[in-house]
C-alpha cells in the first residue's frame, strides 16, 4: 500500500457477541493489509455525566476527532435517568443520515433474489423528537418534527451518494396524502434537491405503496430516501428480504463527514462468547466504512470475501444454517482474500 | 332460506371500475340467493355541504340506517375546499376499526404460501389526527394523538374477532420505545382487555421488527392490532404479500355495529368500462358482510366458490396472469355455487 500512516478510526465492540465479532473484523482488516489503527472504546459501567449515558465522553471524542468509526451491538442498560446509546451516538455526533446497502446475498437463499437498493434514513427529527405529552386524562400527543434543514441535508447525501455510487434514481417515501405540512416538507426539500441532479431520476412513493410494492417486487426500487421513522420500518423491511439484520450493513453519516459504520442486529446475549456468533453484518459494515474513506480496493477485496465465503456455503454460521464457528468462518474469509 | 323479509344494505358502486365489479357482486348473490336488497348510491357530482364532500348525505343515511354497506373503489375529485371520500366516511361514520383478512389463495402463486392473518387498524385517530402547523419558517409540525377510548375500542374489537373466528393469539404493534406517552398508552389499553380474555396469546411487536419478521415468515402471525399509520402501511405490506390490494378483502366495523365492507384497491380508469376488471377484492369484502351479518352459510359458499374458480385458474383476470373478462370470471363463480 502506499499509505504510510494508518488511518486512525474508533471502534466501539460493543456487548454480547459484539467483541467477538469486533476481533472478527481486526482480523480480516490485518490479512488485507488495510492501513488502520483501532482505538477502541467500551461503554461504560456508569452514567456519564457529560453525555446523560453509559456512553464515555472520551468515546465520543475519539469519534470527533477521528471522523471516522465501527460500533457493534450495544444493549442499553435498563434503568431510568440516561438515554439510549444508540440515540446519544445520533444526537451527540449529529448522524443524520442511516445508509443500509441491501443486496441479496449469493447463495444465501430467501424468497428473494433480486434486491439491491439503498435505504436513506433521516436519523435526527419526525417522529423522534421526543416531544410527548399528556393533554387531558386519557389523551396523549405526540410531535413529529420535519424542519427543512434536516430534510435537505437528507436529501442532499441521497441524491449525491446516487450520483457517486451509479444508481439511477432516487425514491422518496412519505404520506403526504395525510401529513401534508410535515411530509409535504420533506417533499418540497427532495424536489429542490432533484433539480440539481437532472441524471438522477426522482420519483415519490407514498409508503404503504411502497411496502406492499417492496414485498411484491424489490427490484423496482433503487435509492429510497425518507423521514426517520419510515426509514426505521423500511430498512428492516428491507433487511427481512435478504434474510435480516444479521447479514445487512449499516452506516451512519453525521456533519463534517463523520461516518460511523454499525452492525444494528442485537446483542445476542445468550450465545455470547460461545464463538458461535455471525459477525457479517458487522463486517459488510467496515466495508462501507472502507468506501467512505475511499479504499475501494480494500473494500472490494474484503466484500468479495465475505460474499465468496457465504456463497460457498462450506463455512456458515448456526444462523445460516450451518455449524461453523465464529473464527472458523472468520478464517474462511481470510483464505478468501 | 328461512329469512323471509331481506336484510337492505348500503351499495357504492363507486367510480372507474367499480360498477362493473358491483355488478358481479349483485350477479353472485342473487346466484347465492342473498337475502339481501340492495340501496344503491353513488358519488354525487358536487360538494354537499352537510358532509363537505362529494358524498351525498343521504348516501350517509343510508348506511347509518342500514348499518352495513359495501362500497368500491371511488376516487376522490381533485380540488380544494373539500374533504376525501374515504376519510369522510370513516369520519362521518365513526368507523373505528379497519379489519383485512390476508391469507394465501390457493393455486394463486406468490412468493408466499402461508399467510394466514388478520390486520385490525385503528381508523379514527392517530397521525391522521389533521392537526399540523408551521412553528417558524422551515419548521413544521404533526401531532399525532391516541386516546385510551379509541384505544380500547379497537383492542376489545380486536380481542372479540379473535375469540369468535377461533384465533389463538393477537398480537399489538408498536413504536413505544420511542413514542413511549402515545403508542406506550396504546399498549396499555392492549394490555388491559387483553386480561379479560385468558384464553387469546398476547404479545406486542414493534414495528420495525414485525416489518422485518412479516416478510421473512409471516406464519408467525394471527391476529395484528394497531394505531392507524401502522395499521396502514402493515395491511398494504401484508396484501404485497399475497399479491395485492386485488386480491383483499377489507371492512369498517363503526359505533353501534356499523359494517361497511370496502375494497381498498384504485378505481383503475384506464380499463374501467372494458369488462377486464377484477372484482376478487370486492366480492371477497361482501364476503366479509356476509358474516357481519351471521349470514356463514352464504359467507362460506361465495367464498368457496370465489376461491375455487381463482385455484382452478380457467378463468382469471389479465392482473392475476389470464385472459378472462370480469363477466366470465363472475359466471365461473356462479357456475361454482
Ligand atoms: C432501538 C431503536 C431505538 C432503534 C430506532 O428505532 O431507531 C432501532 O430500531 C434502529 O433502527 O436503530
Ligand atoms: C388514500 C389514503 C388516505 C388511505 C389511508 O391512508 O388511509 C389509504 O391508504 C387506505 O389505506 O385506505
Amino acid at each position: 500500500s502506499s499509505d504510510s500512516t494508518p488511518i486512525r478510526a474508533t471502534l466501539f465492540p460493543g456487548d454480547g457477541i459484539g467483541p467477538e465479532i469486533a476481533e472478527s473484523v481486526k482480523q480480516v482488516f490485518r490479512e488485507a493489509e488495510v492501513p488502520i489503527e483501532w482505538e477502541e472504546h467500551y461503554v461504560g459501567d456508569q452514567i456519564d455525566p457529560r453525555t446523560q449515558s453509559f456512553l464515555t465522553w472520551e468515546s465520543l471524542e475519539s469519534v470527533r476527532k477521528n471522523r471516522v468509526g465501527l460500533k457493534g451491538p450495544m444493549a442499553t442498560p435498563i434503568g431510568k435517568g440516561h438515554r439510549s446509546l444508540n440515540l446519544t451516538l445520533r444526537k451527540e455526533l449529529n448522524l443524520y443520515a442511516n445508509v443500509r446497502p441491501c443486496y441479496s446475498l449469493p447463495g444465501y437463499k430467501t424468497r428473494y433474489d433480486d434486491v439491491n437498493l439503498i435505504t436513506i434514513r433521516e436519523n435526527t427529527e419526525g417522529e423522534y423528537s421526543g416531544l410527548e405529552h399528556q393533554v387531558v386524562r386519557g389523551v396523549v400527543e405526540s410531535l413529529k418534527i420535519i424542519t427543512r434543514q434536516a430534510s435537505l441535508r437528507v436529501a442532499e447525501y441521497a441524491f449525491h451518494y446516487a450520483k457517486t455510487h451509479g444508481r439511477e434514481r432516487v425514491s422518496a417515501i412519505h404520506k403526504a396524502n395525510i401529513m401534508q405540512k410535515t411530509d409535504g416538507l420533506f417533499l418540497k426539500c427532495c424536489r429542490e434537491v432533484a433539480e440539481k441532479y437532472p441524471d438522477i431520476k426522482y420519483e415519490e412513493v407514498v409508503i404503504d405503496n411502497c411496502c406492499m410494492m417492496l414485498v411484491k417486487n424489490p427490484a423496482l426500487f433503487d435509492v429510497l430516501v425518507m423521514p426517520n421513522l419510515y426509514g426505521d420500518i423500511i430498512s428492516d423491511l428491507c433487511a427481512g428480504l435478504i434474510g435480516g439484520l444479521g447479514l445487512t450493513p449499516s452506516c451512519n453519516i453525521g456533519e463534517g463527514g463523520i461516518a460511523l459504520a454499525e452492525a444494528v442486529h442485537g446483542s445476542a446475549p445468550d450465545i455470547a462468547g460461545k464463538n458461535l456468533a455471525n459477525p457479517t453484518a458487522l463486517l459488510l459494515s467496515s466495508v462501507t466504512m472502507l468506501r467512505h474513506l475511499e479504499l475501494h480496493d480494500k473494500a472490494d477485496r474484503i466484500q468479495n470475501a465475505i460474499l465468496s465465503t457465504i456463497a460457498e456455503g462450506k463455512f456458515r454460521t448456526a444462523d445460516l444454517g450451518g455449524a461453523s464457528s465464529t473464527s472458523d468462518f472468520t478464517k474462511a474469509i481470510c483464505d478468501h482474500l
